[in-house]
């Protein structure tokens, strides 16, 4: 069922090629002091930083620098952007790369005019902001967290060891995001299909909770339908630009908030994905992909109604003569064969997970209670050494 | 393939059992004074004007009233409302309704401090705004149009009999609708079924364009799989809260623009449909539903590989050992019992049709060219001839 929700998503996006050509009219009504944003330095090697530069100059607009945002943007990085932002007395922030550099951007939108400490007001406190926000666009380069039309934002602390994300509201919405499909072109294959992989990830997270009809899950299954069809056609030929746009598109869906919509989800497979990422520094859709089978295998008896629902519609698996249990093992069957024809980490050993690191991992990855079925740290231990034990 | 696009959204939706009770925290920002919109007054007998008056006067709102909005709201009736609006010098108007009346809201939020005359510049020029937009929200009580999250607003001009839609930008969006899904509980079955159907048709000629891959068409046939699972079973039980939202919702994202994203889309059943709607005054969908199923089976041999794989992936039509052609025509054979087990009307005749008007319906009918064919006049007027030979 459709339990009671809110939903708002104002960002405004610019698909397509070239779309980078509707920069200054998206600027237009922000002020002159651009605070650019970006990582470690790729958008200077494929041109994009060049491009961005000349049409915000052509917008009369002048620029303030912020780069060498990394994969796991940091508290520090969040404390200096915050100085270089006041210095230049910014009035919008541009962020140029994938889902570090956008949530990174939304942290600093919220952190500039904030008189409180960010890290305790917004991650320990969980609280919104009451001071004013510096508006925020993006340029994506990279997809898979969605972060270009949503309110997440992860930050690390490094003296703490603790990653969390925080999920603004609206207000921290990008107020627009750019997204040309071709960008994402110049990704080596480990890293795409690992956000693709990613991106699955995110759908099934929602996908795999409650029981009743809900017309989200048919959203989802759509979804899945696409990022199947389309990453086939990806894995073979990366510069198919159906496929890469059909699979951009996708990756904003499934993670800008509409299909939680009305109901609970799970986010376990993340959570324990996470958690391996802070032992093994592995690319994170991989670790995703190492725990995913074993992790619905076990939760396969405790949601069964669902797990045949989708090798039946989203593996296309026959129902005739066979038990409830036997379709959805052939559906996960199914998905295993998928994950093997793309090339994902089947075996966490691959990631550099050694068994002393198990208890570790487990007492890492943070308990959701939303799936089919809250894990012990037992099960978890279980799910790792079973990915440890799967064919490479 | 997703063509270039801009996406944005911003209407705020509050959805769910008791959502009216958001309506004072919705309306926070705005000013004092509301004109409230509403139509021929079911609104007062099934007790939600109450709820609404007491919800705006507690919130400390002055109430200006705009009642007997009709079904096909007139350029009359608008003039009239910005008098009504501008002489209550009102700051927010509330459309307490169905698609009429949030058209109606929204052609008036233009219109109050437009300088030209509002026909002539948004709807026969088919301008966007540049006077003040006076803000509008809704509480959706019927569903089918989308109006509630979309920047379209049809409106009659009775004197030249011309009814024209102008689709206007998101600034002149609703800023929040409220969806609870038992307000749609006491409409008749007639309405309710017809209502269904017109959702099935946005998705439809939406569906039915392009043969190259999109994502929009997978999420398509996600809410079409949701819309005839949960149609079914509240033909059988209207009150059925789960059947009944799940509709509510797939209604609203069939036509707030995400579908069409990247595409070209068709819309001649809804010219065809509206043209007999002026001439027998019958109800929206089912108009649409007497011209689909003859409709379709003439486009067929124009779209082929997408009715086959309508047929295969919306209505499980098995391919083995058949041509396309039999897939395909097997997927609308199935289409059609669907619709007679909804009840629909499938005979033009039912609907007041005869044969003297089909020459002025034909001629009636806006020619679209977004979809597999373009239509010729006879083409229209075989169509209308073979739903009037359908077996009632």
């Amino acid at each position: 069922m459709l339990g009671n929700f809110t939903y708002v998503n104002p960002t405004k996006l610019y698909f397509g090629e070239n779309a980078l050509e509707h920069l200054p009219e998206a600027l237009a009504d922000y002020g002159k002091r651009v605070l650019l944003v970006y990582g470690g330095g790729s958008i200077k090697k494929n041109g994009i930083y060049d491009k961005v530069v000349s049409l915000l100059q052509k917008a009369g607009k002048e620029i303030v620098e912020d780069g060498g945002v990394m994969p796991n943007p940091t508290l520090a990085k969040v404390y200096d952007g915050c100085r270089i932002a006041r210095v230049g007395n910014i009035d919008f922030i541009l962020a140029v790369g994938g889902g570090s550099v956008c949530d990174y951007s939304k942290a600093l939108s919220v952190s500039i005019h904030c008189e409180e400490d960010p890290w305790e007001k917004y991650y320990l406190r969980m609280e919104e902001p009451s001071c004013q926000i510096v508006p925020v666009g993006c340029v994506l380069t990279m997809v898979g967290t969605g972060s270009e039309m949503n309110g997440g934002s992860v930050i690390t602390n490094t003296e703490t060891k603790l990653k969390i994300g925080k999920v603004f509201s609206e207000k921290v919405f990008p107020k627009f995001s750019i997204l040309d499909p071709t960008y994402t072109f110049t990704l080596p294959n480990y890293q795409m299909v690992s956000g693709f992989f990613d991106i699955m990830s995110h759908i099934l997270e929602q996908y795999f909770s409650d029981s009743d009809d809900n017309t989200s899950d048919y959203l989802m299954e759509g979804l899945l339908h696409s990022l199947i069809h389309s990453s086939r056609i990806a894995v073979k030929n990366p510069l198919d630009y159906e496929a890469r746009s059909n699979i951009m598109w996708i990756a904003t869906w499934a993670l800008n908030t509409l299909v939680a919509k009305g109901k609970t989800t799970d986010w376990m497979v993340h959570m324990i994905g996470q958690s391996i990422g802070a032992y093994t520094n592995a690319t994170h859709g991989m670790t995703l992909a190492a725990v995913s089978i074993p992790y619905y295998r076990m939760l396969l008896p405790y949601g069964l109604p669902k797990f045949k629902r989708y090798a039946i519609n989203v593996w296309g698996v026959s129902a005739e003569g066979k038990t409830d249990m036997e379709i959805a093992e052939e559906g996960l069957a199914r998905m295993e064969s998928y994950m093997r024809e793309l090339g994902l980490v089947m075996n966490a050993k691959e990631l550099g997970v050694t068994e002393d690191m198990l208890d570790g991992i487990a007492e890492g990855s943070f308990i959701m209670e939303g799936g089919y079925k809250t894990l012990t740290k037992d099960e978890i231990i279980q799910i790792l050494k079973e990915s440890m034990e799967a064919v490479k």
